[in-house]
């Protein structure tokens, strides 16, 4: 197992993403320890990491009822994975050591080295290097680690991420949005096979994490935060041959002049301009966002869309105003609202209240209290259009609150949002087109929390049958758009 | 008090929005009756009008204790304002009934006019505007009216919303966006003046209240959400005499071709081409917003900033991508983040906790525990920069959930955001430099509901102390730019 230079014996990525057993160097023996090592003991414990765990610290001892180790060399088994959480000039040589004893990998989240701008900082993360190409591969330094909620790992500081496993991979230089978007994609509805903060990326980087997602059949959607990269060209083929085969979204942060300052002291990387990156991404097909919000919607829309363009679409709400702004922005993103048809309008107009309601499309039912049912047929009906890719619904459930606090009610008693979420989806199952749903909420204050928890119980009915949710509609049709770009773009291509 | 023609006699705007008292046409005699006459009742009573309300109804009887009048005509007192429910075709009748008892105004919330589409709609509007011509001002139809904090009206269906006054106006050809941005300004701290959903705007309309509201000593901040103007230039006229006085935001929808045709069913109006709508507002000086969150991030920044520019800002965040972010977004808006001398950044560094903080600027804590005191002596640290004319501090309060987990308390009880308040206003008063806060929030999950019940306490404390919240670090940054914008060109015009 153990290896002279990683780059001629394959890494067996298995091992780092989905090991056995973990040591973690740099927890102290007290339970209550607030370094690095043992907020990551207790975050895999939280987590439910099915492996064995082997703390490490040159002064041994005891951690809930586990042995410290000494050092790796200690542990009597075969260990796949290391965490390493010990000061920057104590990690060359306890690298060295996870080496000799065969790990696969090691994620360091130690800061102090290049991102510091010093001379002593550039030289440790030197060694880091040399130990790395001797037979180690190393995530970091300077970075939260490896989430992958199939094996239980865990990004620091996360005991509370999903165990749901899922096709969204992320690669950040960012530990902050590794973090932010993990928790982002827990309540949204993202699942991911893996995400990897990777920092300043001494040895694991971009374009080999890129080539490894690329044939990872747990990975479908790929997204990245990048601040500097570190060889053009080969990122360049990597993601061109990533993106043959499936999206990969990206987020460039530090294109701005004050950007790249910021970032040489954030992961050490230069920033490259902003016209170039532009040109390179739209050239490869890359999906480029502006921000990490943008990015968790279009990873949702990617993953949980069938892929596929959807140039026509319907909009089904309440009120003139959004039907109007839903044209504005669609037309913005070369999406068409059609009118439908005098005769479909009729069929539709059936199940809509009148007065004041349009049937034209945007469907406007000008009434927050249609039931479900009738939602259901309206969707139903719309559908029949041929050129109707994909529905919209935008749900103001919130206006049920009024209707609960005239019954002595709590808002998640009186709206039906169970009952929505069977309606729509039965509709994409007979259709087989598919329904992306917008629930908006402008009441967020002191007296209406009810509201919110009632959104965030409605969303995850939703999301538990497969229907995508948004906040707003502008948000939802934006990442339609990037959906349309990507597979425009690759049926262009003939790929 | 009575009127021939409108236009020679000015109308008396207090007795519209200052009402003494107020007749409500089309109630019914049951309590809970579920029309727009008695959802307006209950609205009006919940808001606490202080002012008599006079129901009326041909069947007469009684609601609520109160006689209900058979007729306007009957109703022994003067009234200042008529609310018309009742169906389109008895409107005009009604509408007569109003100007002859000498209302000055009447809201007509009905709908079934010009929006239809239909010869019998726009006959029946036209009626309206002789009535209105002949001495009655009416805001309407199909509309939601009027909201006033300081007077208690209220919109439809808006029994909930702040009595806080202030110095936003926003006046919307459409009910659901005026109804959703009283919402979202009762918890963003938008205090409004006044808000006018004119709907069709029979009479009453976009160029005239805006005149009204240039010289309202009540308002300082115009906003709009406009679908089609009746009359080019005098609109042209009065935006551009308003903007010298006030800035007025400006959200026109219906500006694709699939919007204009919905603009048509919505609210009987014509929109105008992108191009055009585009020039004129660049060259009046508007504040052109693209949609009512960014409408809303406006006008909370300009009713709450000092008018001026604020072109050099300082950052304080935890996270170096934030800070790479920050400086990428603000670039796009001409808002410089300048990096401190090397001098100050060591004062500021004596502060920060080590490693892994930056104070170049952006200001990276690293740390998302660094206490409110410690953040105060940066922020005065910070301030200290001449170049800085204002700073925005991001606040990664949710992270206090882990260590509210960890002592077995809600985080509302560990996250110190009342000293955060104290500490922050106490640096605006002692630096005469305005501070922004950004509270971003990436855990909303069911898990996490005290997360946002917190934020929503914390964004409380910030407000009453003066202090704009914004959900996240663009939209703080591009509602100052919008600020910018605005000062800045009334500079270079020398008004």
């Amino acid at each position: 197992m153990k290896k002279t230079i990683s780059q001629t014996i394959p890494t067996d990525f298995e091992r780092i993403f989905h090991p056995q057993n973990i040591a973690i160097i740099g927890v102290s023996a007290k339970d209550g320890g607030t370094g690095f090592g043992n907020g990551m003991f207790r975050a895999l414990k939280a987590m439910g990491f099915e492996g064995k765990i082997f703390p490490v610290n040159p002064k041994g001892g005891n951690l809930d009822e586990l042995q410290i180790y000494k050092q790796v060399e200690d542990i009597p088994e075969k260990v796949d994975f290391a965490i390493i959480t010990v000061a920057a000039k104590l990690v060359p040589e306890v690298l060295e050591g996870c080496r000799q004893k065969g790990i696969e990998g090691a994620q360091i989240l130690s800061s102090g080295f290049s991102e510091l701008g010093t001379q002593a900082g550039k030289e440790l993360e030197n060694k880091i290097q040399q130990i790395a190409a001797a037979g180690i591969r190393v995530v970091g330094p300077n970075c939260f680690g490896i989430y992958c909620p199939k094996s239980g790992l865990t990004l620091l500081p996360g005991p509370d991420l999903s165990r749901q496993t899922g096709s969204v991979a992320f690669l950040s230089q960012s530990g902050g949005m590794a973090i932010d978007l993990a928790h982002i994609g827990k309540w949204m509805g993202i699942r991911f096979s893996k995400v990897v903060s990777f920092g300043n990326g001494a040895d694991l980087r971009e374009t080999e994490l890129l080539q490894y997602l690329a044939d990872d059949p747990e990975t479908k959607v790929i997204s990245m935060y990048i601040e500097g990269i570190k060889d053009g060209d080969a990122f360049f083929e990597s993601i061109k041959y990533t993106i043959k085969k499936k999206p990969v979204i990206v987020y460039k942060g530090g294109l701005s002049q004050a950007g790249q300052r910021t970032v040489a002291s954030h992961t050490a990387s230069m920033g490259g301009s902003r016209v170039i990156w532009q040109s390179v991404l739209k050239q490869v097909n890359a999906i480029s966002v502006q921000d990490l919000n943008e990015l968790a919607q279009a990873a949702l829309a990617f993953s949980l869309l069938p892929s596929g363009i959807f140039k026509n679409i319907s909009v089904i709400g309440g009120g003139g105003a959004l039907g109007v702004s839903a044209c504005d922005a669609a037309e913005a993103l070369g999406i068409e609202i059609p009118p439908f048809s005098t005769e479909q309008q009729e069929s539709i107009g059936k199940f809509l209240p009148k007065p004041g309601s349009s049937a034209i499309n945007p469907i406007d039912v000008a009434n927050p209290f249609v039931s479900p049912q009738a939602l259901k047929e309206i969707l139903l009906q719309a559908a029949k259009d041929s050129r109707v890719d994909l529905q919209i619904i935008v749900s103001l459930l919130y206006h049920y609150k009024v209707m609960a606090t005239a019954m002595g009610l709590k808002v998640a008693e009186v709206a039906p949002f169970r009952e929505l979420a069977d309606a729509i989806r039965d509709v994409v199952k007979t259709t087989g087109k598919p329904v992306v749903v917008v629930l908006p909420n402008p009441k967020k204050g002191l007296d209406d929390l009810d509201i919110t928890e009632m959104l965030v119980l409605a969303r995850r009915e939703f999301l538990e049958r497969g229907l995508p949710v948004f906040d707003e509609l502008p948000d939802a049709l934006r990442a339609i758009g990037h959906v349309n770009g990507y597979f425009g773009q690759r049926n262009a291509n003939n790929e």
